[in-house]
C-alpha cells in the first residue's frame, strides 16, 4: 500500500526485469489461457490517472488488473476492519475477495469495471473526511474562544446525529494539542487537493472542501505536515495566537 | 421551544399581565423567600444576547432563570432522546433535571452559570452540523459527477470513521432529491449565520463554516428554505444544471 | 460623519431637547409649510436599518431626510474628492448638492428615494474593496513565498487592467509591514460583515467576500483592528510564521 | 503565444527535425561560440514546471532560453501595450528587449535568472485578476438583488480607490449578460487552479482565490467555458434563478 503515486507507478512498471509488469509479461509470453492470466491487485492510494496507467501497463502485458485502495488507518488495518474500494476486472475482484479481502477488511466494494473509479471514490471519501475534521476543529476553536469546555462539546456531539468514531478518536488530540500521526496531515491535504482536482475535471464545485484545503495548507506551513491530520486545529486557532492575551481567554478545557 | 428569538423574547417579557415575567413579578411581590422563587426554563433556541435579555428580565422580576436549548429534531424529541444544553442558575437546573430533563432527553449538561452559554454551545453544535452536511453533499455531488454510485459512497461512509446517524438518515434524501423537513434549511442557515457572528464577536475565524453558509444561502434563494437542510445538496449541484447535458452524466445512482 | 450606528442613531433621535429630531419637531410645531421644512442630511456610515430608523424619526417629526454616506478616506476628504452616495428625499439632495456636496465631493449620486439604499450601496462598495484588498495581499504573499519581488508584482499590476489607486497606495504598506490607519481594519471587517448580512437578507451568496471576511477576522484577532485594513496581509501570511524557516525564504523584496 | 502547456512543450521539444530544440542542436553542433548561440524566447503562458522543461531542453541542446509570458489580452496586444514578464538568461532578455519587447509591450521585466519565475509571476497576476473579477461580480449581484442600479455601482467604483481598467471594460458585459471572449473563462479558471497549486507547493494558503476558483468552476459547468471570464457573474447569480420570482426583483438596471 504505497502512499505515493510515483512510487506505485514505478513499482508496477519500471525496470526491465524486476517490475510487476515485467513479471506478468514473462509469464504471459510463456503461454497460458485466460484462466491462468496473472492478476495484479494494487492497493496503493493513487490518483485515477496513475491507476489507469498501471492498469493499462498490466493489461497490455497480458495480465488482469484491479485497483483496490482502502479506507481506514492503522487501527482498522491491524484489526482487519478496513473498507476496500475496488475497481477493474471483476474476475480479479472475485479471486481477491475470498479469502484476502475478507481477512483484511470488513467489506469490499466492486465499484466499477473502470480502473480509476476506486481511486476517485477514495478521494471523495477522504475529501469529505478533510472537511469534517476541519468543521470539528472550527467547533472546538469556537468553544474555546467563547469560554466553553471543549470536552462538553465533544460529549454533546457524541450523543447526537453527528456522533462518529473520528470525532471520538480525535477529540483528545485536539483538546490536548498532541497529534501522534495515524493519518499524516500532509496526506490529508494531498487528498483534498486531488479531490478538488477531480471536481475540477468534471466541473463540480466543492467550496467547503476548498476552504478546508486552505486550512490544511496553512497547517502544513506551520510545520504540521507529519502530525496527524487533526493538527489542522492549530491552523484554525493559530491566527489568534497574538490576540489571545487581549481579546479572549483561550485556555483549553 | 419557540424557534424565533423575537417570539421567545415576547413570550417571556411582553404584556402587562400575560407574560412570564409579569407572572413572576406578581408572585415575587406577594412575598416569598428564595426557596419559593419562581423558576423559568427557556428551551427555545435563541441567540446568546436574547437569552441574556430574557434571563435579566426574569431575574429582575425576582425569578430564577435557566436557558436550556436542545439538540435533536422530531425523532429524538418523540423518543425522549434529546440532548439538553443548559446554562444559568444551578438550582433551576437541578430542579428541572429530575424529573423533566431525564424524561425528555438522554443527557442534560449544565454548561455554565452564565446565561447565554447554552445558546452559544447550541450554535457551535449546529454550526458543525451545517458544515458536515455540506461536506456530505459535496461528496455526493462529486460521486454523481464522476459516474460513481451515491449509494456506494453512503455505504462506505457508514462503515468507517465518519459513520454517523446524520449521514445514515439523510443519504436517501440526497439521493432521491426529496427533503421532508425535520430541520428546515432556513433554520440551519440562521444557525450558521449566528455561529459565524459568534466567531466574529471573539475574533475566531471559521472559513469552512463561512463557505458552507454561502451554500445554504444559495439553497434558500432556490426556494429550499422550508425543505430539510439536506436540500443544501441542490445548491451544491445546481450550478451544474445547464452544463448537465454537455459535460457530465448526472443521473443519480 | 459618525462611524458607529448607535452613535448616529443617538445623535439624531435621543434626548428631549438636544437631538436633531427634537430640533426639527420644535421647528415644525412652530408652523411652516413644506418649503420651510427642516432638512437633515446624515453622512454617517450606518446600516440600512439604522438609517431607515433615523429617517423615519426625522420624517415623523416633520422634517425631510437624506442619507448620504461617502466613499473615500482621509486623503479624498481633505481634497474634496469624496464620492457621495445619497438616498431619500430628492429635494434635500438638490438643496445639499449645490453647494455642499459639490465642495466636498467629486460626484454625488441620488441612488433612490428609499432611505437605506445609500447605506446598502456603501456596504456593497466596501465589500468589493475588502475582497480586492485580500486578493492583492494573497498575490503579495504568493510572490514572497515563491521568491519573487513584491515590488515587481506591484509594478506589473500598475501597468495592466487591474491598476487602481488602492493597490498603488497600499503596496508600500504591505511590502514594509507598516499600516498607518487610513481606513481601520476593524471598520473594513465590519463592512464586510454587514455586506454579507445584506446578501443574507436577499438570498444572494457572496463566497469570495465571505472568505475575505474570515481573513479580516483573523487579522483583528492578531491585534490588527486599529491598523489600516491593508494589514489583512498579516493574516494571509501569519499562518506561515513557524514554517518560514523550514519551507521557504520569506524575506520581502 | 500558445495557450496550452502540452502544445508549448511539443512545439519546443518534439520531433526529430521540426522542433525548436532540434534546430538549436543542429546549429550548435555546427560549431559556434557563446555569442552566436541560438536564443529561444517562449512567450507562451505555461506552468513553471513546463517552462523549466523547455528551458532545460533548449539549454541542453546548446541554446539560450528566456521565458516571457505576457499580461494583457487582445486589445493591449494590438496596441503594443502588453506587459512582458521574463525570466531566464539575461543576455536573451537584453537582445529581445530592444527592439522586440519594446514594440510589443509597454514594459518588460526581467524578474529572475531562474526559468519558471515568469510563469509563476504570471499565475500570481492572473490569480489576483480572477479574485478581483469575482469580487466585482459579487458586488454587481448584490446591487441587483437589493434593488440598486448596477450602473450606479460601476460609476461609483470608477471614481474611487478601486477604479481600474478591468472594471470599466467589463461592467457592460456583466450588466447586459453578454460575454464576448477577450480572455476565455476556462483560461482564467485554469490560471486560478495553477496559482492555487503554486501556493500549495510552498504552503501559502490563498482562501479568497480558492473561493473564487470554485465560482469559475461553476461557471464552466454552466457552459460558460468559452465566454469571457466576466461570465463568472452568471455563477454568482445562477443559484438565485429559481428564487427570483419569489424573493427579490432581479431585473437589472
Amino acid at each position: 500500500m504505497l502512499a505515493d503515486p510515483q512510487a506505485a507507478l514505478a513499482a508496477a512498471t519500471e525496470g526491465d526485469e524486476a517490475s510487476v509488469v515485467a513479471g506478468i509479461r514473462a509469464s504471459a509470453s510463456s503461454g497460458g489461457n485466460n484462466d491462468q492470466k496473472k492478476m495484479y491487485v494494487d492497493m496503493s492510494t493513487v490518483d485515477a490517472e496513475t491507476s489507469a496507467k498501471i492498469g493499462a501497463a498490466v493489461t497490455e502485458a497480458g495480465g488482469l488488473f484491479l485497483e483496490a485502495p482502502v479506507s481506514g488507518s492503522k487501527g482498522p488495518a491491524q484489526q482487519g476492519q478496513l473498507v476496500i474500494m475496488a475497481a477493474g476486472d471483476k474476475r480479479v475482484f472475485e479471486a481477491a475477495n475470498d479469502p484476502y479481502f475478507s481477512i483484511m477488511g470488513k467489506r469490499a466494494f466492486h465499484l466499477s469495471d473502470e480502473v480509476g473509479s476506486a481511486a476517485k471514490m477514495k478521494l471523495i471519501v477522504n475529501g469529505v473526511m478533510g472537511s469534517m475534521m476541519a468543521a470539528f476543529c472550527e467547533g472546538n476553536a469556537l468553544a474555546q474562544a467563547t469560554g466553553l469546555r471543549q470536552t462538553d462539546l465533544s460529549e454533546i456531539l457524541s450523543l447526537g446525529a453527528m456522533a462518529c468514531p473520528m470525532f471520538a478518536l480525535k477529540a483528545a488530540s485536539v483538546q490536548m494539542g498532541e497529534y501522534p500521526p495515524a493519518f499524516p496531515l500532509k496526506h490529508q491535504q494531498k487528498d483534498l487537493r486531488l479531490a478538488l482536482a477531480l471536481g475540477d475535471s468534471v466541473g463540480q464545485p466543492t467550496p467547503v472542501a476548498a476552504a478546508a484545503n486552505e486550512l490544511y495548507k496553512a497547517a502544513r506551513a506551520q510545520g504540521r505536515a507529519d502530525d496527524d491530520f487533526a493538527a489542522v486545529y492549530e491552523a484554525v486557532v493559530v491566527s489568534n495566537a497574538e490576540g489571545a492575551g487581549k481579546d479572549a481567554k483561550r485556555v483549553r478545557a
